[in-house]
């Protein structure tokens, strides 16, 4: 599978902000992808506090980096895919609420109403574990 | 379980790094936890390559944050833990190797050379989705 591909059938990634000053800020989202855009909505009340952070992090730095990755006790099947872009910010988005929630059947129980993540995917990067024996 | 002990009982986690110029970089990573020390490894031929990006980073800037959550699709079901704090890089770690070694059975079958990340954890936060029906 492409990594393009094995990231996009994952549910879940981890989306890593830097602040003005450098720091860095990390939370897992939902997200969906089309092409090398990547979908994203900073929904819903229980989200509303947490997601300040990563908003103020986008208007002073819009390099984020994603991570879809998958984890077994056998290290050999290890493997991850990583998405390096920019990020903007809206306040409403037609193809963002596509994408979401056709992946997503939770998000016609829960509301949808933004702002949206579009991130440009500049660069996919991907690693697996070698099979056993492989050099 | 308090935030540290969720995060600690995780076999993965996802260390960001940011680099000199503010650009932030993702890797799952393996851990062990010793009260607020998280302890890393770099380690094994596979991960040498991809290892540069994160010492580079955290040479230029020490702060970094990790990640650990639980997806599951019953959104009321998802929670998440982050630790941020400043990382150190050791070349041997005798903590370290006890720490992962303990954890991670597989340690006992594959090189454990090194370097070694200590991470300070200066802020443990976390966040766990309400309950259905709860506010």
């Amino acid at each position: 599978m492409n990594p393009r591909d094995r990231f996009s059938a994952e549910p879940v990634a981890r989306l890593a902000t830097v602040s003005g000053d450098g720091e860095p800020h990390l939370v897992p989202i939902v997200f969906a992808v089309d092409g090398d855009t990547i979908y994203s909505a900073v929904d819903g009340k229980p989200k509303r506090l947490r997601s300040l952070k990563r908003l103020a992090n986008i208007a002073a730095n819009p390099r984020v980096s994603l991570l879809a990755d998958a984890y077994s006790p056998d290290w050999s099947q290890l493997w991850w895919v990583r998405a390096d872009g920019i990020c903007t910010v809206v306040d409403s988005s037609a193809p963002a609420v596509g994408a979401l929630t056709a992946k997503y059947p939770q998000y016609r129980e829960v509301s949808l109403d933004g702002p949206f993540l579009h991130i440009a995917v500049t660069h996919w990067s991907s690693w697996e574990a070698s099979a056993p024996g492989e050099p």
